[in-house]
């Protein structure tokens, strides 16, 4: 069984990092457009997406904003962890087949209120630059080991 | 046939608004989980979800960002826009039944450029702000008129 461990805010400090990474496939898109409701053709029609600068579709800019969401919420600080704020600069588009790679790094703590700031960085399988930005969690104060919540399957077509 | 038509730059002035409103279900929270791989069991385990604040399953902060996202692809300025930046505080969390709806307001253009500044804001169905921010687009130059993406049949379990 997977479990899943947080970092407690007594076991947070400046310069720690954490990365996070997945490859994006034409389901991940598909599944994306179906929670957010965002069926741009962009994402999902390869004859539009030849029309445009891109030449095939892309993942959607906010896909990488929640691998950025997943790596706090699953690595650093993890589980207990609350989201208060996040910033991203979109800087390059996200193909099917890209491996993504988040990497956090803890830039700043205020131990008194538990409020830890991350610099976010997303890069591409070459060391492009999708993405960065600034998070802003309230670290757990305990230790925690959980079980990794279980999906069902999802069947698609 | 539904048609998805934009706002181009010369269509957008300041103060300008949209809305794009959605329902939180079980199933979004499990797909949004499939597709970031943010799989912790606070979205998708009743019994641990009861045992924190919230007391049962929460949708994930990131996924009212992916409708201020959507809200941007499909309404203002819709399909054609380039997404340059985000920004969201997130306030609130969003529990299944919960309707979120996005506002956005237009509030700075540089022609020149045909950036564009959007305000956006998440309330609940009780009005209660769940998150706000401040998105960054390159507004389309030219008015679109698009065939919606079909989304195939998802069947989970």
């Amino acid at each position: 069984m997977s479990l899943l461990e947080n970092y407690p805010i007594n076991e947070i400090s400046v310069g720690q990092s954490a990365t996070y990474s997945r490859t994006l496939t034409h389901t991940d898109i598909i599944l994306f457009a179906a929670c957010s409701g965002d069926v741009n053709p962009v994402h999902l029609d390869k004859d539009y997406a030849s029309t445009t600068p891109f030449g095939e579709p892309i993942g959607h800019g906010m896909w990488t904003g929640s691998l950025v969401s997943a790596a706090i919420a699953m690595r650093l600080p993890g589980p207990g962890s609350v989201y208060r704020s996040q910033s991203l600069n979109f800087k390059h588009p996200v193909k099917p087949g890209d491996t993504v790679t988040i990497t956090l790094r803890v830039s700043e703590i205020k131990e008194k209120i538990k409020l830890v700031t991350l610099e976010c960085e997303a890069h591409n399988q070459d060391g492009k630059l999708i993405a960065k930005g600034v998070a802003e969690v309230i670290a757990p104060a305990q230790k925690q080991r959980l079980k990794i919540g279980v999906l069902p399957d999802i069947s698609i077509g």
